[in-house]
């Protein structure tokens, strides 16, 4: 291929870095999912929220942390303050700070408690690889308003009830609080101000060899008989119980079994018991859940591919009104690729009308207009060939399940043949009632 | 109120200018909008795409004229970048380009001819007005790679099954041809340099008193005689027999006139044919139509709420390879207004369960699991007051059919009482068939 430089080179034509195009047999796929999330959710009275793509740069600042505000992509200012290279507007970062806004701006016209859903793509200038891209999808639900464990074990039931209908196999809830780890800090007798790092520390075990988990927790200035002795119960068998114990030692602790326990009570029968359990070891990164904090994991895909907790300090904080707080998010990029769909069926068509000649194409157009309107998906032949062989390769291509043809012998009997494009048996039937022909439902 | 600077100002909480939020009815209204035309061009053969919401700025520019590069929302570079006030990306203006490039990079996996819609927000930094945002969504259908007349066909013919199925009153489609245009400015001897800015001015017959369209086209240097009897014969209740003569003069007009009348016949007894009609004063704003054009407008809205046409040089110009194509686009922000639904039935359960006590709170919410399973919306009640009357009230207020009231009477008795939230009737029925009460459907 000779180089020219006037030619465009292949990258051209790609979508942005870290972004994709979905052509049909993908869109169709994410779109059924999204589907079954919007129906579980309106089932438990969550409703839909759309917000823009971009918010006000100033709304979006300093509400992610150093590292996320390095993310935010930012608009620049247009006509006359374009050169001025400031920006004034930026995308969406997650769907959490818009549902801050809107819950201080139409706080009158909201129920309270307000129980959103939003399916929605955010956009964060991260740098692009393996199942991580700078424009991706969030599927959130929140309930703003209340203090109820009820609204807690809502989110966990609906985020359960959508996985089990999506049909994600085996997944399992990782079920912790806040306030258990405050007592679990207490319990082993961190000193305080090493109580943020070593929860850092310790979110690490799920990825991290004990030693190497030991080995940070004494980095960090723990007492090394602390750290080994907490290691060991987090890693142990029966961790679970020795957990339970060491809480009952401290009210933070008790208060967050009882959280704990309120919300499996609650969830029982819902979601299977071996389905949900108290893991001492799990933290979640993000510092400002206060309650209740849970993952979901599954066979198939490290990490978690579902998240969540209580929050009831972050609404304020993100700049709308203080209301307690909960929600959960299902990661549907990192849940996609466990459905095993390959969506190649989504290119077929019910029925092929060819157009066998340029007189005729009156005709056939009708007649795909009738079948349409009993709600089949018609194809009808766009290319420039009169063949009939030629067409019905075209039809085959389609996915059509049959052909209806409709020649000048046809048309003058008001005919029209239909072909079973799967075994090529034809049958002549009458053309004014062919859309009320029982086999094309066969 | 007192003014504090440290106070937010009411402006902080609304979407940023030019953008709107919706909420639950209002989604769902849109929602249900797209559902439905989504249905209609699939059963027509058209596959959805889905592209980033964002391209490289270079994919961009140059392609929507002076004015829309100026309309066009630039992305900051991020990083070291950031600083030299540079773009590199750019939010989607329309969603043809992000067409062409698709059929440029996937010209291989595409079925050719490629019927897409897409139905998505685009981005333009208009001036914000009445019906004019800076979000909205486009809906657009396209065929790419087909030269049929059959084609066009499909187009008018989806967008005129659409409108109908949307239950648009009344819509018509004004139809005309570039070629017939090209007829007519032969017919009545426009001078060759005069003719885009003679029917530019033409097009604004439908806006403009004919003595200014007049003065306008003198303006541009038109004979005073010529502009006078064109504008006349545009006007004239039979117009469109006086332009048919007009036209038969000239190869162009010739060929337009096919064109509309192939058309025509085309979608004969498929679009009712009062509902379309030959219209030699439609222009379309758009330089890059090559043949067939058309509009469509409906009693109520000003302006067109639909409008396409045959494009077959503009893939190759917005950068793809060079493919006949023919497209059309609802304007579904102004379509959604002539629909008159008001949404405010969308915040509507099927069931409110009443949490009575805390001990009852687990029964209450694995019945609320159970009636969801048969697909009802229901509703918990996730306050703080303990008080049947004021939960009843709550139950009112999310527009409930029913209440299911499980106290510890009904619970001894492994009942639950049914509340009929509008005639205040109450009914036992038994808690473990709660869900299969035939009542529910009643």
């Amino acid at each position: 291929m000779v180089e020219n430089e006037h030619m465009p080179t292949m990258k051209q034509f790609e979508p942005p870095s870290g972004t994709r195009d979905f052509l049909a047999g993908e869109v169709m796929i994410r779109e059924a999912a999204f589907a079954t999330i919007r129906r579980v959710f309106e089932r438990y009275g969550f409703e839909p929220l759309q917000t823009p793509a971009f918010e006000r740069l100033e709304t979006l600042t300093g509400k992610y942390g150093e590292e996320g505000d390095k993310l935010i992509f930012k608009i620049l200012r247009r006509g006359e303050h374009e050169a001025s290279g400031e920006a004034d507007l930026a995308l969406r970062y997650d769907l959490t700070v818009p549902l801050a806004r809107v819950a201080a701006e139409y706080s009158g016209q909201l129920p309270m408690p307000y129980k959103r859903y939003a399916i929605a793509p955010v956009w964060r200038a991260d740098r692009p690889g393996k199942g991580r891209f700078r424009e991706f999808t969030q599927c959130d639900l929140d309930i703003v308003g209340s203090t109820s464990p009820l609204a807690d074990a809502e989110v966990v039931s609906a985020l359960s009830d959508t996985l089990t209908e999506l049909g994600v196999p085996e997944f399992k809830f990782l079920l912790n609080s806040r306030q258990a780890l405050a007592g679990l800090l207490e319990a082993y007798q961190v000193p305080e101000a090493l109580g943020g790092g070593t929860l850092i520390t310790l979110d690490k075990l799920d990825k991290l060899a004990p030693d190497a988990v030991i080995e940070e927790l004494r980095g960090r200035g723990l007492p090394p008989q602390t750290a080994e002795v907490l290691v060991d119960d987090l890693t142990a068998e029966d961790s679970v119980e020795r957990f339970r114990s060491a809480l009952k030692e401290s009210d933070a602790g008790r208060a967050g079994l009882e959280e704990i326990d309120q919300l499996l009570r609650l969830v029982l029968g819902q979601v299977p018991a071996d389905r949900i359990a108290f893991t001492p070891r799990l933290v979640r990164g993000l510092e400002y859940y206060t309650g209740v904090i849970f993952e979901i994991v599954a066979p198939g895909m490290p990490g978690s591919i579902a998240s969540g907790g209580r929050y009831d300090g972050l609404i304020a904080r993100l700049g709308g009104q203080d209301a307690p707080a909960c929600g959960g998010s299902l990661g549907i990029e990192r849940i996609l690729p466990l459905l095993g769909e390959d969506g190649t069926s989504a290119r077929s068509a019910d029925v092929a009308v060819p157009i066998l000649s340029e007189d005729l194409a009156a005709e056939a157009f009708r007649l795909a207009a009738a079948l349409r309107r009993t709600g089949m998906r018609v194809v009808t032949y766009l290319g420039s060939s009169g063949k009939l062989g030629r067409q019905l390769k075209w039809a085959s291509d389609q996915g059509a399940r049959f052909s209806a043809i409709l020649g000048r012998d046809e048309l003058d009997l008001g005919e029209v043949t239909v072909r079973d494009m799967e075994t090529g048996e034809q049958t002549r039937i009458d053309l004014a009632e062919a859309p009320t022909w029982p086999g094309w439902r066969s």
